[in-house]
């Protein structure tokens, strides 16, 4: 059976890095980007669409209008594709051992593969200079845009599982990437899934 | 300036074991027990209502009677307690490096002095087997008793420090002692602390 390593991470705490170097060290894959070109190439959905939509909730304060449009009649277009992002997840579960960010890939093979369950976060501040020194955005991030972002995914997570993002006891690790370095994560992630 | 460990933990998750286990393989002091006779000493509190009324809100469904006698005249007998609590807590940090297990240490420390803030916690069975293996208690404890006490440790810690507790975002580590194994825990810990 195959041994999973999930990592569940706030926007700008580093989570994706902290995946491939996990990865590298155990000379397992690491997939993230990987997991959008496949359900695009499999649902017809653009990449765009799936990289927003496949975590968090639209922007709107109606929590009804917010998760996709045509709840009421029937399944969503953010619906469908949390059924094809299931799929594709549990395929690459199946074909061996992997780290695999985000898209509640802990919540989707729980119960059915072994998995180690990461959370990585850190503060406003360390994610902000995270942002401002790795990642390409056009726009400044600020506490209130990370707030947003973070109470987009937290609903967009419970809805789909209902359970609440980013409560330690749902995580067999969570780690603070900004206190003790991207290094010292996954070396603590790497000796765990060695060790067990 | 002193550097602490502070250890948050979920009752039976063996938060207390991984403290000495800590301590001893840095060869600091680790605080438990002795803030408890410490208190005693200087409040006049027994310790059986310290141990209990230090970390737990009472039972009863009100939350105004549930945090203590007195709230609407003034300090309650609670609030004294959290008093002394806190300046035990103080002093004990500015003898020098330390372990502290509980008692809203992570809150009481966090801007004072350096801290590596912990919590432990596990799933309700691997609890009940620690529970029913090493403590010497006279109920069997079931998923009901815990939760119970989850909930009034929870309400004590967020009546105090305005904070939620069990929140991954405020430790630097979250730990499953019973996935990841008591010793393996305090490794994690101790290499964190000697890391930084």
């Amino acid at each position: 059976m195959s041994r999973i390593i999930t990592i569940s991470r706030q926007y700008g705490s580093g989570g994706r890095t902290i995946g491939r170097m996990v990865a590298e060290k155990l000379g397992i894959p690491c997939y993230d980007q990987e997991i959008i070109t496949q359900i695009a190439e499999k649902s017809g959905f653009c990449e765009e669409y799936i990289r927003e939509k496949g975590e968090y909730t639209n922007t709107g304060s109606n929590f009804f209008n917010a998760i996709g449009i045509g709840y009421l009649s029937g399944l969503s277009l953010q619906d469908k594709l949390w059924i094809e992002q299931e799929k594709v997840i549990l395929e690459l579960a199946e074909k061996g051992d992997c780290v695999i960010v985000g898209r509640c890939a802990d919540f989707i093979l729980q119960d059915k593969v072994e998995c180690v369950k990461v959370f990585i976060h850190t503060s406003m501040k360390n994610r902000i200079d995270r942002i401002l020194k790795y990642y390409n955005e056009s726009e400044v991030p600020t506490e209130k845009s990370l707030e947003g972002k973070d109470k987009r995914r937290r609903a967009y997570y419970q809805y789909y599982t209902d359970v609440d993002w980013g409560i330690a006891k749902n995580y067999h690790l969570c780690l603070d990437s900004g206190e003790l370095g991207v290094e010292t994560c996954a070396d603590i992630i790497a000796n765990v899934y060695k060790s067990k």
